[in-house]
C-alpha cells in the first residue's frame, strides 16, 4: 500500500503515480522519452543499463528492475541480466567509454559535487562526446529523482524479476510517452 | 568553467545547460511549473521554501539560491531570507503542516526509503492531504535532480546571494517556461 490514496491500487510503482497526477506525469515521461529514446549517440540499450545502474545504487528495486528489463529487451538478453547490472555487468563486453560514463553515473548519485575532472578527462580519453557526457549526468541525475518519487511515496511493485519483463518490452519498443494517462 | 564546453559560458547554473539542450530542457522546466506555480493548496512560496531547502540539504549553492530567492519573491521578504532557509527558518511563522512536510522532503532527499509511515501520520495530523504530500515528494525528488544535473556539470554560478535576487523575481512572477530557449 502506498503512503497516498491512488485511484488505481493494482499499478505499481511510478505508474500509479502518474494516474494520480496526469499533470506531472506529463513531463516526467516527455523527460525518459528524450533521455533514454531519443536521438543520441549512446544506444537506448546503453542509457537504459545506466538508468538500471543508478537505481540499484539507490536501493530502487522497481526502476532497478523495470529499466534493467528494458535494457535487456533492447539488447536481446535474459532476465539474469537484471542480476547481472547490480554486479557491474562483469562480463558484459561494454566499451570503455560506457564504463567510464558507468563511473561519471556512479558519482552523481552520490551527489553533484562527486564528480571529479578526473572522471570526465578519462570517459574524454574513452572518446566520450560532451554531448554524451552530459547526457549521462542528466541520467543519472533523473534517476535519482525518479527512484524518490517511486519509494519516497511507498509504492507496492512485484518482487520477481520476470515479473518485469513485459514492461521492459512495452518500455524499450513503445516507449514512455505511451504510459501516460489520457 | 563547466565539465563540457557550453554554448554560452556565462549563464549560470541550470540556465547554461538548457541552452545546450533545449530538448531536456522542456520537460525540465515544464516539471518546474507544475510543481511549483501550477494550482496547489501549497502556496508558490511554500514549495519554493521546499525546493530551497532541498538544494541546501544537496549543497546546491545555484539552486539554493535561485529557489530561495524565488520564495523570497513570493513572501516579500529580503535576501537574508535565503540564509534563514539554511537554518530551517525557526522565526518564520511556518504552518506546522509545512514543518511536517518539509521534513518528509528532508528524508526524501535522504532517499525514497527514508521515509516514513510516521512522518506520513505526522503531516495528515496538521491537515496535509495526499496531493500535497505527494507534491512535497516530488518537488523534493525533483530538486535531487536538478541539484545533480547543475553540480554533475560543474557550471559556473555567481557566489554572493543578492546576485539571486533577479533571477527570484523572474521565477516567481515570470515562471519556467520564459527559461526555455526558443
Amino acid at each position: 500500500m502506498a503512503h497516498i490514496k491512488l485511484k488505481n491500487e493494482e499499478l505499481p510503482g511510478i505508474v500509479g503515480l502518474m494516474h494520480y497526477r496526469p499533470e506531472t506525469a506529463a513531463p516526467l515521461n516527455a523527460l525518459a522519452e528524450v533521455l533514454l529514446r531519443g536521438p543520441s549517440t549512446l544506444t537506448s540499450g546503453e542509457r537504459e543499463i545506466i538508468a538500471s545502474s543508478v537505481s540499484w545504487w539507490n536501493n530502487c528495486h522497481f526502476c532497478h528492475h523495470a529499466h534493467g528489463a528494458a535494457a535487456a529487451a533492447h539488447l536481446q538478453r535474459p532476465p539474469d541480466f537484471m542480476d547481472a547490472i547490480k554486479a557491474g555487468l562483469p562480463n558484459e563486453d561494454l566499451s570503455p567509454k560506457m564504463r567510464a560514463l558507468l563511473t561519471i553515473a556512479k558519482h552523481v548519485q552520490e551527489g553533484g559535487l562527486k564528480v571529479t575532472e578526473a572522471d570526465i578527462a578519462s570517459a574524454r580519453k574513452e572518446g566520450a562526446t560532451d554531448l554524451e557526457i552530459h547526457d549521462t549526468v542528466l541520467i543519472a541525475a533523473a534517476f535519482c529523482m525518479y527512484n524518490r518519487y517511486v519509494d519516497g511515496l511507498g509504492t507496492w511493485r512485484p518482487d520477481p524479476k520476470e515479473a518485469y519483463v513485459p514492461t521492459g518490452e512495452m518500455l524499450a519498443f513503445q516507449g514512455y510517452l505511451e504510459s501516460i494517462p489520457a
